[in-house]
């Protein structure tokens, strides 16, 4: 445990041993099961969550039934509902494992905590929220802004990981196109 | 000037009078007038600036050549076209002041170097970058799960005075309604 995790956040800030051993008191270790849920829907976001083995998807369920792909997490992402996380409303994305999954968890009182005892992790946060903010903003213009096959050519450029390991089905919810549309798109891909 | 700006960040952290006269080095003071652009489509955001005051609003023009409001800033608000700012690619939103405004302003450059020097602006941003992802995530989860006249109704409780002084057909830009859809939900309003 805390490999993956250490490896990630020393990309962006510089840790003391000291630091490390700091900072690993406030993490609880968890396993998943694959299939397992870390969240569901109603529920209180109770723990920021660093992937450190595995594959995790959130999503919510539209009034129709129908799942929406919130992201998807491998090792090294973190996840969360993080307005449920932050403000103790109630969850509406749920969470479950794609894998058998390794997880590293902390609480809200324990990231405060955390950030005032550690001060270089109030930076390594400032990046890491500075990023998904990017992330998310560039997905939300992408969505206005590009066709279904322009978004599919985009993750697999990003994320050729992510499409071996997500099965096609959430690729296409993840997309917000259904799969039949995914497959053609694949089929004009491979013709080009 | 920095009036709002201080008061703003005191409300998130401590400052020293010293980290004061440090942070105000960084920033570009600059007044814009109404109707006039901070940022266009196409030019790399080389800003990130915070409104001391006045109210602008980012946009983006579809293909359609239809304006979708992205967000208003109005007083103790940052304004930019954050992926543009943080990459350097080229913006795909517009800025332009609804009324004369007074701006603070810190480059990429400056904005790496101010966090360094005075590291409990890492804990600023963090937590402000915290609370965007929060209302991005929030906006998003709305778009999908409320009615128009839900998200008028979100907007009028949580920003009372945009509702003041925004024009109507930008509020429904925003809202991703017509203006006559906007009519409509008011007068229903009025009715219950």
């Amino acid at each position: 445990m805390f490999e993956v995790f250490f490896s990630h956040i020393l990309k962006k800030v510089s840790l003391t041993e000291n630091d490390k051993e700091n900072i690993k008191t406030y993490f609880i270790a968890k396993k998943l099961r694959k299939k397992s849920f870390l969240l569901e829907e109603g529920e209180v976001c109770k723990y920021l969550s660093f992937v450190e083995k595995g594959l995790l998807k959130s999503y919510n369920i539209d009034q129709k039934g129908v799942e929406h792909i919130n992201m998807f997490a491998t090792e090294g992402w973190w996840i969360a509902d993080i307005c449920s996380f932050f403000s103790a409303e109630k969850a509406v994305l749920n969470i479950d494992a794609l894998e058998d999954a390794e997880l590293l968890m902390i609480s809200l009182q324990d990231f405060e905590k955390m950030t005032l005892e550690v001060p270089i992790m109030d930076r390594y946060f400032r990046i890491l929220f500075q990023n998904s903010l990017f992330t998310k903003e560039k997905r939300l213009m992408s969505a206005i802004t590009h066709t279904a096959e322009e978004k599919y050519i985009l993750i697999t450029q990003n994320n050729p990981e992510l499409i071996q390991r997500v099965p096609q089905h959430l690729i296409a919810s993840y997309l917000g196109i259904t799969p039949e549309t995914l497959s053609r798109i694949k089929k004009n891909i491979l013709i080009k």
